[in-house]
């Protein structure tokens, strides 16, 4: 097994920009290969996310939040006024690209096929080629096209999840490993108004970690994978508390 | 576009049949290929619908059907004997592998890493890392162990899936293709007690058929799927009415 990273969420925030992520990745995986109807998976909950919740808002503030902070660190004598610059920019570009981003899902919306095999796609089973014609005419066409076709339905949601992408790495980048360890099996850690745990464990065969907590502490549990029960040895690992 | 076949189930027997034998197929795709998470959700789907239904009693029901109707035949002068004994083994070797099967879903209901990643399968992007840090874990080791493991979980259905593809097999090689043409895109047909029809197609850039009936009637409307609409050209098909 490789290195892996764990990572907690402790505001609403970045769990919605985890979430985000996370279907991005998706997205981007169902583009690379073809996984047959597996592909629409991704896409009808980031439809329906973005549907329920208005990320647009959240991701501005945030992008402007982070501008603010970059804008004050440029004034300082000692910072590397370089790379701020190149950060201010990328920022900058994010937010002129979200800003313009009106009724996220309304082309998904006017779109017949996708409306119709969106309403099938939760119940168990319920794309069988009786069910759905349209998707076993669609599945059929070349992997080419339906790739394409795909990429063109992704991009709608591609200036919300580039700007959701940079914000993380913002945070991610605002903290460095440091190496702990959790005797057995667990570690307490606290900080001051943290937003994102970030746990990274060498190859490790049997435990993997539960992390729990808010802006101000935060917790973490080993678990034993094979049984599900908490692990009682010491763990080393490398932990990052993001603000 | 290569040929395509179209189908739709009569009754509510093959209707079970065809989805079973739907989510058969993608545990076969997701057991050949590393897809990741997407694996679960025809595992999913299969062990609900066995928790809602009991496919057992109808299948044995209809391979006792076909025995019956086989053994019928084998007596006949004029018969095949060699391939009818064969089908006479085939449906009794399945028959006797679903028979031994009870509380199908019971060792997957132990399984504590399955129930709980099940329960936030159905939400959007809810299998996020910090979702689940035990099926980031699991997703981190070697594909080769999490074919073994994928294949055992499925083991349990196999019994039931078989005998499926086999009773649906027997249900297809009941009748022939025959060349047809729906005039402006419509056909209609008639027959006595069937249970499924079939549109073979050859590749055709623009239509598909979407199909309706019962026991005694079907119809055929071929639709445009660029708009999603009636297709008024006349189309030529394959259509086998089986019973």
């Amino acid at each position: 097994m490789n290195e892996l990273i764990y990572e907690q969420p402790l505001n609403e925030k970045i769990r919605s920009f985890l979430r985000l992520e996370y279907l991005a990745e998706q997205l981007e995986f169902n583009l690379k290969n073809d996984h047959q109807h597996a592909c629409f998976y991704p896409l009808f909950s980031l439809w329906e996310l973005c549907e329920r919740c208005d990320y647009r808002n959240d991701v501005i503030k945030e992008l402007d939040k982070h501008l603010n902070q970059l804008q004050k660190w440029h004034q300082l004598p000692d910072a590397n006024h370089k790379h701020i610059n190149t950060l201010i920019e990328r920022v900058t570009e994010k937010r002129n690209d979200i800003s313009q981003l009106f009724r996220l899902c309304e082309p998904l919306k006017n779109d017949r096929f996708l409306t119709t095999i969106r309403q099938r796609f939760s119940m168990p089973g319920a794309s069988c080629n009786f069910d759905l014609p349209q998707l076993h005419f669609w599945l059929a066409k070349p992997w080419t096209e339906r790739q394409q076709q795909y990429r063109v339905w992704i991009a709608h949601f591609m200036p919300l999840l580039e700007s959701v992408k940079l914000l993380l790495e913002l945070t991610r980048n605002s903290t460095e490993f440091e190496s702990q360890t959790a005797e057995s099996g667990f570690y307490q850690g606290n900080g001051d108004n943290l937003s994102l745990v970030r746990v990274r464990l060498e190859a490790n065969p049997s435990s993997y970690p539960t992390i729990s907590g808010n802006r101000n502490r935060f917790a973490i549990h080993f678990m034993d994978f094979g049984p599900q029960k908490h692990f009682h040895g010491n763990v080393k690992f490398e932990l990052a508390a993001c603000r």
